[in-house]
């Protein structure tokens, strides 16, 4: 089993994406993810920059890092300086990590075009940066910005900008995509002669995704000799980004047998990804390699059927090793086997030929083509399959409602006020709230109006709401979806509702999340004891 | 310039992903969609499968394709049946489409342990369906499921699949990477070895994108012979997704020398591709290659610097082929063009440097900080340009409204009603109205007070009604963006809202909506002359 050395740049090439901004406190958060999952080489950005990354380095170099070590990343020096005398070396060092990755040009187009320095003087550039910055005892990691356009347009002249790296004493020579725009099948033979040229030297891949291709890249590039790789943890990067390093090192590890990470660390990836990318502010894409929500999640019904008889026969490798789990998803092509399956969750007996099986089916294949779906509702799913079950009793009614938009608002209330009737066991309460929006009204008055019944909904909050217009040819009257997330802060569960009318939707789909979660509390067939013995405490508590 | 067919499976394998679930119209609309592209084949669905499927195809045969060959999705015979007595078969010949997809098994394990029979029987499942079908006048693509797991572990069995569906007459033989766990060069002996047996039949690839290779496997399957590609225009499938043709096709096209669609119809494939994912409701990924947001999104300082000095510094290919433009982050040159083109349909005069360009780009970037969207609501942007520009006077106002959500309905009212007041002019006028939900009472209570004053209101109508949650986090409090398209029979135009409150947001699309027919029907500085003379006519057919 060969090793990878793994470099991450979200937070140096994953901060040039759109969208991308990390404040200093972010910055070390992810280094502390990234640090966790052991990657070795984290280039966390460009000191001579701006005051930011200067800021961050001078911090990092407290951090206890278990894993990693830390690179700090810049240009070679400027034309006609010498190295000693260049302010960006200088601040690289200042930096004090113990790598520094240095780009440099090996496209002649580049040299010409956009240095606008002699061949000669860009070579020399290269090596007089390398050899200054090993003097000074840093491991340097040399990125040959834009190697492979520039071996199609000039071969001789990029493998002298490499030479000119690995003479000055590069640790690494790493060959840049930088523009996105090769083929698995052109990098190729490029890494074979780099790898051949300097066999003392590791040689690199740093890929970009315009062509979708960043991981066919880097893996054809780890095929054909390159034992260190550059991406980012969850693909960030300028444009399209850069090989996502959550998709490559699973590859790598499960099916290619090459190591990529310390022991034991696979299984958080998928947990790791999200954490950075949830402090980038960024939603990790559902259907993304190995990690995605939806990686191993099964529709059709052939394939659940499948699954069943033979994992393999529908999934490439373990869920589990990634830290992923499988779904099977209720929808009206996924037929009785997904079914079953949950049921059996509840009561164990029942068996995919049971009448119970049959009749969820025709149930769920009616109400979606009502507009119901319940791919992301779970508990609104759990709570049909009761009903079906006869093992579900409602433990409250909401006689009536009433919600009010009113612009502008009158003096003493909010635009948005509501009241609700509920009714439990034999008992009434009406309460009423005001709130920012009519569902958010709405669902406060719900709250309060239950809250004597069932003190643990003190709780339970939304957490994320959700509408999708199903048929918005129909307009203003079109049905919608509600989506509902909520959390006891321990737990999540989601519910669905569907009505014309957005307030019906949002209704029906808080009603499922309250009865779900108080459901859970009291088992379902003790409900009327348990709802009396509230109502007597609760009495009690109140002095009535 | 070899041809590429190219095999559309959006509303097939499409509608297997989580979260895509298309009504019958949705499904025309899709099918439209990918029409006006030009993709050889598009797969519709599985007749066998449900009845809102039987319905689409019962449709489909009278729409009048442009480019596109419409083809059923349906499996082998089942097993001891003769092909004549299925009824899976059977609906697909009552799909009446030109072509029909049929899958069968060319993995052993498959055939042995999901499928239960034996081998033989496998082989013939496949011939007699195909010879069943052929006999019936369809052109019939056969996908060989799990094809490269089936070669791994018994290539002779993988490959007598094949020769089963070319001895019966198969048009297509497709090698299917149904659980998306192969690599590039671990496909390519066996696409060589079928090009090379099955020289008379055209050789298809169909990938998975469970390894994040879909695109990586395809280009490798096209380099080594394959004719025919499967996959679906924005990745939308099972787990992962499938091949993204968006992402393919350019690179077919612009740089590998392969010709997959009609002349002119590569610029369009990033607009027609949001086609399909709006009608999905699904955002298409921001770095998506080629057709993203950010494809051409431009941020590092240095790289705009190239860019300007040319432009194949930083760009890999001409955003213009596909349709894209490119963006440069960090200053405002992009921006502001952009913006000066807009303007200069209103007003001729102005050109880039007008401070009223540096005014709205300031704005713009100011809305949209606070949730606002232009892309979608062009109407709402010409608004603020008149606005900016001074040529801009609301025609009317809403005083006040009121809308009411009640559950139980009262007796003699709908659920939702609603009543609003408006000045036009010096006139007040209120109206009240009935609808589904809230939206659709205040949108008709609005059009009531308004049309004794603008008669031409009663030809505009709401055609589509969109509503996003911009952050889910907030729960029941989440800012929500309303997108609304309206016609007058000839023209549509859109406009948007935002708020937190959902009413709210719609009331702004709604207003932006009317007083845009209102401003394009009267020329805005004669508008108080119109709208005087409106209410005298008016006036005197009331007879007042």
């Amino acid at each position: 089993m060969r090793d990878i050395e793994i470099l991450d740049t979200t937070l140096r090439d994953g901060a040039q994406g759109e969208g991308i901004i990390f404040s200093l406190r972010d910055k070390i958060a992810v280094t502390e993810a990234l640090d966790e999952l052991g990657v070795t080489w984290i280039e966390a950005g460009s000191p001579g920059s701006n005051p930011k990354d200067i800021e961050y380095f001078r911090l990092a170099s407290s951090l206890r890092m278990k894993n990693s070590k830390i690179c700090a990343f810049g240009a070679t020096r400027k034309k006609g300086v010498k190295a000693k005398d260049d302010s960006q070396l200088r601040s690289l060092l200042d930096a004090g990590t113990e790598g520094v990755t240095i780009f440099g040009k090996s496209w002649d187009l580049h040299v010409s075009e956009v240095l606008q320095v002699s061949m000669e003087e860009n070579i020399a550039m290269i090596e007089e940066t390398i050899a200054f910055l090993k003097a000074e005892g840093r491991f340097v990691i040399f990125d040959a910005e834009h190697f492979f356009d520039g071996w199609a347009a000039n071969p001789s002249y990029a493998v002298s900008a490499l030479k000119a790296a690995s003479a000055a004493g590069a640790d690494r020579l790493v060959l840049c995509d930088t523009n996105g725009g090769s083929f698995p099948n052109n990098i190729t033979a490029a890494v074979l002669e780099a790898v051949k040229t300097f066999s003392g030297v590791p040689i690199g891949i740093h890929a970009h995704n315009d062509t979708g291709l960043a991981l066919a890249i880097s893996i054809a590039a780890v095929q054909s000799g390159c034992t260190h790789v550059q991406g980012t943890l969850a693909g960030f990067g300028e444009r399209c980004g850069n090989t996502t390093l959550a998709a490559l090192i699973p590859s790598l590890e499960l099916k290619l047998g090459f190591k990529c990470l310390p022991e034991g660390k696979l299984a958080f990836i998928g947990e790791l990804t999200r954490r950075v990318a949830e402090i980038a502010n960024i939603n990790i894409s559902d259907d993304m390699p190995y990690i995605g929500a939806h990686a191993f999640s099964h529709k059709a019904g052939m394939h659940v059927d499948g699954i069943l008889k033979n994992s393999s026969s529908f999934e490439h490798i373990n869920p589990d090793t990634v830290g992923n789990e499988r779904h099977f998803l209720m929808s009206e092509v996924g037929g009785r086997s997904a079914i079953a399956e949950r049921v059996k969750k509840i009561e164990p007996s029942v068996s995919k030929d049971h009448p119970v099986i049959a009749a969820l089916a025709e149930k769920l294949k009616k109400l979606e083509a009502e507009g119901w779906a319940y791919e992301g509702a779970d508990a609104s799913f759990e709570i049909l399959i009761r009903q079906e079950l006869g093992r579900y009793k409602p433990l409250f009614s909401i006689e009536a409602y009433r919600v009010f938009s009113e612009h502008p608002a009158s003096d003493k209330i909010a635009c948005s006020h509501a009241w609700v009737k509920v009714l439990v066991g034999t008992e009434y309460e009406i309460a009423a709230a005001e709130g920012v929006g009519p569902v958010g009204a709405l669902d406060s008055a719900l709250r309060r109006a239950l809250r004597r019944f069932f003190p643990s909904l003190e709780k339970v909050r939304l957490e994320d709401y959700k509408v999708r217009v199903i048929d918005g040819k129909e307009a203003a009257d079109a049905l919608v979806r509600v989506l509902i997330e909520s959390t006891d802060g321990q737990h999540r569960w989601s519910t669905v509702g569907v009505s014309a009318d957005i307030i019906e939707a949002s209704r029906a789909a808080l009603v499922d999340s309250i009865e779900y979660v108080l459901m859970d509390l009291f088992d379902n067939t003790e409900a009327d004891v348990c709802v009396s013995s509230c109502l007597t405490s609760q009495k009690k508590e109140n002095g009535v």
